[in-house]
């Protein structure tokens, strides 16, 4: 099921992203910052996990982008499945990127393939430099991580050379980046990740 | 399982806590401040459960308190064999309390009842108001929540009030804490309610 998402996506030229992170790391406010700036360059669409409540899927909503709230009750992860259900609910066509906001759970979405191109993993600096050893599975399936709420950095100990090195050393090629969603720092950056990526599925 | 736990811990007159909350709440710091200012008074043990690593677990066993790690590989949580084999590892008769930190993760480890007398549910003020209502079962289930990490508050959006009434909402009866591990804030009204709870276990 998740290679026949892969196939339809592919199809469509649609960059499509699988975000995953613990509960509160700033997923929604960073995704919602991130729709209204790319508003008029890409197309976004999301589909949000949670256990419960569509507050995510209101709150995305507000950016004018098409939004897919898919509520798992129990389930701790989001499958292939619900993700070829939920896209049914809006236009994919009309899309360049889809992103997958997976239910907050550091351990139970590394082992789901949606058929996503990337797993982005976030990780907040509120949360120790040592959860990439202590959740490796995760950080050893994502292209990217995110580190993000850097903007706190001034108030906790929290080393970044530290979170980068254990990151590296459950998979070393994981690209990362440092951003805060909240005063706009290291943005730039992301923007041009996804700006790129969404060039690159365009041309296959 | 649980239930011969529940009743070896109750024939030690043992108070048994499982702890749960996201990655990155702060637990591990919690645990080692309780155990610190809890040393004289009563015997704590631990028992840590992470996929990965025994950083926790080498963190704790500073206090001299003694300390299972449980490495659960791809489980997203302790269950009550698990913990009913760990606990051979260490002088559970000598002990008040017995604290069981399970693997960062707010979903699964509401369904695995261990055998402990109360769930603590830990939820950081870095992570947003809406965490009751979006894993509504783990807030159920637990007891008391404790209020992690107030120390930030001054650098956050984040609303006390509303956090708690959205936790009475899916719980009407939990108990609610405020506290810092960092600048010790609100530790004294954690550390009485602990020594109530092993006073209570003493006497049944």
């Amino acid at each position: 099921m998740a290679e026949r998402n892969r196939g339809f996506f592919k199809a469509l030229n649609l960059l499509v992203l699988n975000v995953v992170s613990s509960p509160g790391s700033g997923k929604t406010t960073l995704l919602q910052k991130t729709i209204e700036r790319l508003a008029g360059s890409a197309r976004v669409g999301v589909v949000v996990g949670d256990l419960e409540t569509d507050n995510d899927a209101r709150r995305l909503r507000t950016t004018g982008a098409p939004v897919v709230q898919v509520s798992t009750g129990t389930l701790c992860h989001l499958d292939a499945e619900m993700v070829g259900r939920a896209i049914g609910a809006i236009d994919v066509r009309a899309l360049d990127i889809l992103i997958i906001e997976n239910v907050g759970n550091l351990v139970c979405p590394a082992e789901f393939d949606l058929g996503e191109a990337h797993k982005v993993v976030i990780l907040s600096v509120t949360e120790g430099e040592d959860k990439p050893q202590k959740y490796p599975n995760i950080f050893a399936a994502a292209g990217l991580m995110l580190l993000t709420k850097v903007d706190l950095l001034p108030h906790l100990k929290f080393d970044i050379g530290t979170a980068i090195e254990h990151a590296r050393r459950v998979n070393p090629g994981i690209e990362v980046m440092q951003l805060s969603a909240e005063s706009g720092a290291g943005m730039d950056r992301w923007l041009e990740w996804l700006g790129r990526g969404a060039a690159a599925a365009r041309r296959t």
